[in-house]
């Protein structure tokens, strides 16, 4: 008999059927034996009735998280049983034959239990098979496609971006080391080198893959590896031309995600956020002036947004546009990397910012220097060797079209829209200065 | 004026265009000067008449690769003149404005030009540019498209694994070595670990990124970090399952290849293979009585395939049943990962193999052992430290479902579809022991 999935199962009713799956609950009621049986696509209810006794005999040794191949019938519930606003609340399988296909041993814990973040971490191969942790990454993977969906209607091309790097674009800080052959070699802070220099290739390029931060804390907000989200288009105006081509692909996801992943939004009690055609845009010395006047602390001597700042205004979008997004322009060029364009209108500032999405920092963006000599100008200011950057240099030296673009982690960006603790809960095994997968202290 | 593509101007013959390009090509012939304007979208000659006095003399300026932006009026072209097979060979574009949005120093190299590999790799921010490097870099791209449109279809989910890890599933040879706050991690040769952990939460799992190999050679086969597309599923019958879904997924690959990048293998002269519904299979000692029997070499004592061997039954495969591909199965256990479920019913060899095309193994595919004692004692028969591998192991101590997989490097795929004499021709930024883009030894 093939396979029926159990999300299939109400088109058989009447019918028997054989399903794959593991054992999600398991009550023993003497005569009979109830179980929850679930595979990718839902859930349904199953019982053992006595007449069948060697599935009754099998029933009655298995456990949580074994697997399972059945046979059974599809009947449907009494009325009284039925739970309409269930997968499957109206069925019910009645098991003829179980085989076992692998079994557990015991469990540590109960897998959708609540339990402390390190014994999540801990005993991830069985804490990821719980409802909320698969809802998490069915949300970033739907994300990614959907980023993937939208870009291809806007002619961007996907590269694969090196990992392995010999300087990288941050001169070296807070990188990781390798040892390649006898040189020392980096792991990628991003892909800004790259995704520059295919900007010259394809015009529109992005690239999803790990970056690594050599950070050394351990909190809910740092990782030592995540997923970026990098862009890089050609030919714009100026960096408000990548601001809306970041609002309609974030426009784009929570379409997509709304349609659907509303169900493990609900399972979040977390909003999907609207994304308004035209967020609000403040540049940096705007800002501090709102804070000031709204929230009473003047940071405005200040180069740059402590978290607090973040977190007054996206208080103050949500509160006077309804915006749970908002951009925050023209920080001081010499606080922003060496790639970074001056506005030539306001000497001194950034051509770009940082969007802001629920209190924190999601998105870099800005317009990129794209003058062979003014860059070079710029490392050098930087205290940068640019020979030492001479491979990225010719993509300048030999044309490059205006260009900019923004990165963001798809981890935090996960976290934040599911309303996580710790980034950690949106990451498949999260990296720490204390964890790769065991604590490293163990 | 909005900018329109290039590929677009057919639909505005007659009219004022705005169009925003690198410069391809320049043809100075003293009155009027002609170029070839190349966008994202396609290419289009334009002319600069002597009544354009400004526009001239700019032009006279320019040079290869520099970035304008042009204002024009799209001219059919005299009938004479119509190139009817290229894009826009019935029209030009007659120039009236021209806006220099970026210069180019001189080029080292034409970058259309025959040059050997290093230079090309020397060079990749320009060379990267050519017309072939840009198909090359596009088929691989629709690749990976075509793969996860149709695993959209099948209920895989994507996810994003780990590349900085602790122990390797290889044991630690080969891998690189990085520096972890005081511990040695190693970059991950593969997902495999994660993917099969994943299958006991999905199901239905795939990854894509970099993995890594320590590679002592500089050959044109070997790469130090490449693109692995990997996949795992649950619930499988056997080995044969996973080689119906590899089958199935190449062979929607070449069909999108078919409709989207004809162009770009009749540059490359190479010809997109028919994937057959049955790809022809054989078990290892079959295969070596094949090739003993056609090729007069006895290569039956041997534990694997050669080279050469797989040539050889490349070539068999190809003549026999006008197939490129073709699976060879059951190795030698002994020779295979320790993850690997040996043949109940043919005992000593691997419940998996390769799949062969076009004279080389591109992929390796098996059941796994999903039982965890068998799994732990197949693990000390590799003298690999089962301690060692416990959050691994966890996703088999707590149950999961039979599943099976494979891999492949999205570079070796590539360079034998287009016939590519080097594997580093189908890699962005590639890196072996002499180089991460630049030569180390510089």
């Amino acid at each position: 008999m093939e396979r029926t999935y159990i999300k299939d199962l109400n088109l058989k009713k009447g019918q028997d059927v054989l399903i794959d799956a593991h054992i999600e609950v398991r009550r023993d009621q003497g005569k009979m034996v109830f179980f929850d049986f679930l595979d990718m696509t839902g859930i349904v209810q199953g019982v053992v009735l006595p007449s069948y006794k060697d599935a009754l005999e099998i029933a009655k040794e298995i456990r949580s998280e074994w697997i399972v191949e059945i046979v059974g019938k599809v009947n449907e519930r009494p009325p009284k049983n039925i739970q309409k606003e269930k997968l499957n609340g109206d069925i019910e399988i009645e098991v003829k034959e179980i085989k076992i296909l692998n079994k557990a041993k015991e469990l540590p814990i109960e897998k959708d239990s609540e339990i402390n973040i390190d014994t999540y971490l801990d005993y991830m191969p069985l804490t990821l098979r719980s409802t909320k942790a698969k809802a998490v990454f069915k949300v970033q993977a739907t994300i990614l496609k959907a980023i993937r969906e939208f870009l291809a209607t806007e002619n961007f091309t996907e590269f694969q971006a090196p990992k392995l790097i010999g300087e990288d674009a941050e001169g070296g800080a807070n990188s990781f080391n390798i040892e390649y052959f006898g040189h020392t070699a980096h792991l990628a802070q991003s892909p800004q080198l790259y995704k520059q220099i295919m900007a010259g290739v394809f015009e529109r390029v992005f690239a999803i893959g790990n970056v690594y931060r050599a950070e050394k804390h351990a909190t809910t907000r740092h990782l030592n590896e995540y997923t970026s989200f990098d862009i890089e288009m050609a030919f714009i105006k100026d960096h408000t031309d990548v601001m809306k081509m970041e609002t309609k692909i974030l426009s784009h996801v929570m379409k997509v995600l709304k349609a659907e992943c509303s169900a493990e939004f609900e399972l979040f009690k977390s909003e999907i956020p609207n994304v308004p055609e035209n967020i609000p845009s403040f540049k940096l010395r705007q800002a501090q002036e709102i804070i000031k006047a709204e929230f009473g602390e003047d940071c405005t001597k200040e180069p740059d947004l402590e978290p607090q700042h973040e977190r007054w205004l996206c208080e103050y979008a949500k509160k006077k546009w309804d915006s749970d997004f908002i951009f925050v322009t023209h920080f001081p060029i010499s606080k922003r990397p060496f790639y970074t364009m001056e506005d030539e209108n306001d000497k001194g500032y950034a051509k770009g910012g940082d969007l802001l999405f629920r209190g924190v920092e999601i998105t870099t963006l800005a317009q990129r220097i794209h003058d062979y000599d003014t860059l070079v100008e710029s490392m050098k200011n930087k205290g940068l060797d640019p020979e030492k950057f001479r491979f990225y240099l010719q993509a300048f030296k030999y044309g490059i079209p205006p260009h900019g673009g923004f990165g963001f982690g798809i981890e935090r960006l996960t976290a934040k829209l599911l309303g996580l603790q710790s980034v950690k809960e949106a990451t498949l095994f999260p990296r720490d200065i204390n964890r790769i997968d065991n604590l490293l202290s163990k």
